[in-house]
């Protein structure tokens, strides 16, 4: 037997000490001799940079690596990458620039970062012959990046699927197990921790599209348009809708989805209904999970913490591992799918994609009102697939007719709710869900 | 921007072109330029090495390609990579350590020799500089082994909890959704295709012990005993307990295990009830899926198809990308955790683990009988957490008494179960199943 080959040695700078920094910078000093005996990298933390080290004291980090400005950082010669955790998007981007140019590798979790300034910062990268690692901006814990650039590499991806915020999806599992309205399932994840004052990144769907243009950009080597990726969140969701969805076996979800068609690459995030027998309908509470479908491997899915200072920091350090074996360089430097080596973008424009529906109309109980509803629905040729209307109530003004479609695209069912919604008899706005159903395989 | 590196090339036999490796050979010829496109490697397929040719044939594989013998790829010296495809075990092992000796590296999805022959192969392979891929070997398209040696390095690995047979997680799943008997659900599998004509392999759990031994090796830096993993398999299940089971709460799955205790790793392999909440439990059909829980990323599952020529194939090509583009090597060369680099084997005795226990025992409608199965339990300090027994019905002349215990070892239970079986009041065999609840995770 040999003996194992000469250990590596790496040295990197934290940049942020928050919750993700604190347990990366944490698990990198505390676990050194596991990280050795798995890895054979010998992992160096040279400084840990922040505002205010609050967090890291409560955590014990050592005294002696705080500095509070990334100057000495850049400064080190010894040093070969920055691990930038501290968010934003401005301040990271200027750090991660001057990073690359004074020679360092560089490691983010920052989806916002990526999705807006990917192809600039990978272009940068590469003129240095440098590298960026992320495999923790997508699913936090879950290597997923590391799936698509490499375990699936064979395969040509047909569609990725997502739930990618923890935060909605403890909402919606609290929404469709407790029947709880949005507003008293916000209040709980903001009880327990699971959701910030001011939520709107992760609600309103921002979050999880920052992570699927992220994917997208790898699994189907085009540079989204970020601004063309139809966003829609989980706040305006009705719990009446999640309860009837229920009903008709459906799980409601805030999916990421990104589909590619002959003519291009579809994508949306928003709030949609999946057959309870999907996978992805089992995600429950703040988990996260994607689902792959590759040309030969069929359907894969990789399911785990998408958040959190330990999940997300053991992705960091895979990335810092990585990097010091010189796998995480090899995957950059060679493959071919990243957003800053591909051409034109070829994403659909939003909208276009044929899909199914749910709709929900709130109408009077008067002679007329579904051949009314019906014959708009006809005039855009959106075929019925079920129509459910139940007795009024005693006391009730409008009941509910709840219709799914057969496929259809979301403009010529925008158009059918437009003129829905200005019939005399019926109220509020018509709510409208997409239904995603099982992707087929593609396999032979 | 910089042009692409320079594109890295390959050259590879297969041996074998069976259901695998002729959709291996397949890919690798018809998707050339896509595999080119996304990796920036050139593949070139030397030789396909088989007896018969009439599957290859059929998949309209290149004849100038077929080759009897393995010598004619043994002396190639361009040749860079055998495939071994061809299954068995003392051919392949020949095989691949004649080409370890002529200096090709070795891709191989054989599982019953990695479980068997893995250490000395591995050891082989690293006195001649060379590496072993095998991505293939465990959960068929799921990149697992890449989870546990590069996506989750930075985790000390608590426990991996597996379904990886799905010719049985179809006949179960048969079993738990329309009642059938084993029997039943088992012809089924073999009209379909899912179900070899002798299926002893995939149904006796001597598959699975193979893969878990595998998985086990690389998460816990051991080298199992192969031989020490006790096995049981699903032929012998009553529907009875599987539909009693769902009444329960539970979802019998064929589970292999292996737990990382202070005293050493358990490992078993064999049917189990799992509850109905946990993600291993929506596994149906023929997939396969791992759950890994690691010390900062928590639990995370891999799903997907893990068996099949196409899904296979992926692996197996992800593995001649990963050796071209020098991923595969530098984890093999660098990374700690291999079973030819590990001392002393840290398995814990068969039946040592703290587990609870479904009982189900067909007693008469006597009294005594209770009294009599609650002793034996208690002289053995096993605790009783729930007694089941319905009123006898007519013409019955045993009933089930069904049980589920508090943690016990495995040895306790069969001591207790051989006293109960010698009972005159009681029938038949005693039925036992592990209940395996949610692994608990240890993330701060």
């Amino acid at each position: 037997m040999r003996p194992m080959s000469a250990r590596k040695r790496i040295r990197v700078a934290l940049v942020g000490c928050g919750t993700v920094g604190g347990a990366t910078a944490r698990i990198l000093i505390q676990d050194k001799e596991l990280l050795l005996r798995r890895s054979g990298v010998e992992i160096e933390v040279a400084a840990l940079v922040d505002k205010s080290f609050d967090h890291a004291r409560s955590l014990g980090l050592p005294e002696e690596l705080f500095c509070s400005g990334i100057e000495p950082v850049l400064a080190d010669p010894s040093l070969d990458a920055v691990i930038e955790l501290a968010g934003g998007v401005e301040f990271p981007r200027t750090l991660i620039m001057r990073a690359l140019d004074a020679g360092k590798h560089v490691i983010t979790a920052n989806k916002a970062l990526l999705a807006l300034h990917g192809p600039e910062l990978f272009a940068r990268a590469r003129q240095q012959g440098l590298t960026i690692g992320f495999e923790a901006s997508c699913a936090g814990g879950i290597p997923v990046i590391r799936a698509i650039t490499d375990g699936l590499l064979a395969n040509e991806i047909d569609a990725v699927y997502g739930i990618l915020n923890g935060t909605s999806n403890y909402i919606l599992t609290e929404m469709i197990h407790k029947g709880s309205s949005y507003a008293d399932a916000l209040e709980q994840a903001q009880k327990i921790g699971l959701a910030e004052a001011d939520p709107s990144l992760d609600v309103q769907g921002g979050d999880t599209a920052h992570k699927i243009a992220i994917m997208s950009s790898l699994a189907f080597g085009i540079s989204p348009d970020f601004a063309g990726i139809p966003v829609s969140g989980i706040d305006d969701l009705d719990e009446q809708d999640v309860l009837t969805g229920r009903d008709l076996g459906y799980v409601v979800k805030l999916l990421a989805v990104a589909h590619r068609h002959p003519q291009g690459v579809a994508m949306w995030v928003g709030p949609a209904f999946i057959s309870r027998e999907h996978p992805l309908a089992w995600v429950e509470g703040p988990f996260n999970a994607v689902s792959i479908y590759g040309h030969a491997v069929g359907h894969t899915l990789f399911y785990g913490r998408g958040a959190g200072g330990d999940p997300t920091a053991s992705a960091v350090i895979s990335d810092v591992l990585g990097l010091a074996l010189g796998i995480t360089p090899t995957i950059f430097a060679h493959t071919g799918f990243w957003p800053d080596r591909n051409g034109g973008a070829t994403q659909l424009p939003a909208g276009s994609e044929e899909l199914r529906f749910y709709l929900r109309i709130m109408a009077e109980d008067k002679p007329g009102v579904l051949a009314a509803i019906s014959t708009i629905l006809a005039r855009e040729q959106i075929s019925i697939a079920s129509l459910h209307q139940n007795e009024q109530a005693r006391g009730q003004e409008l009941i509910p007719v709840v219709i799914t479609t057969h496929t259809c695209t979301r403009q010529a069912l925008d158009r059918a709710v437009q003129e829905i919604n200005a019939l005399e008899i019926t109220g509020k706005e018509v709510v409208l869900l997409p239904i995603v159903d099982e992707h087929p395989e593609k396999i032979s």
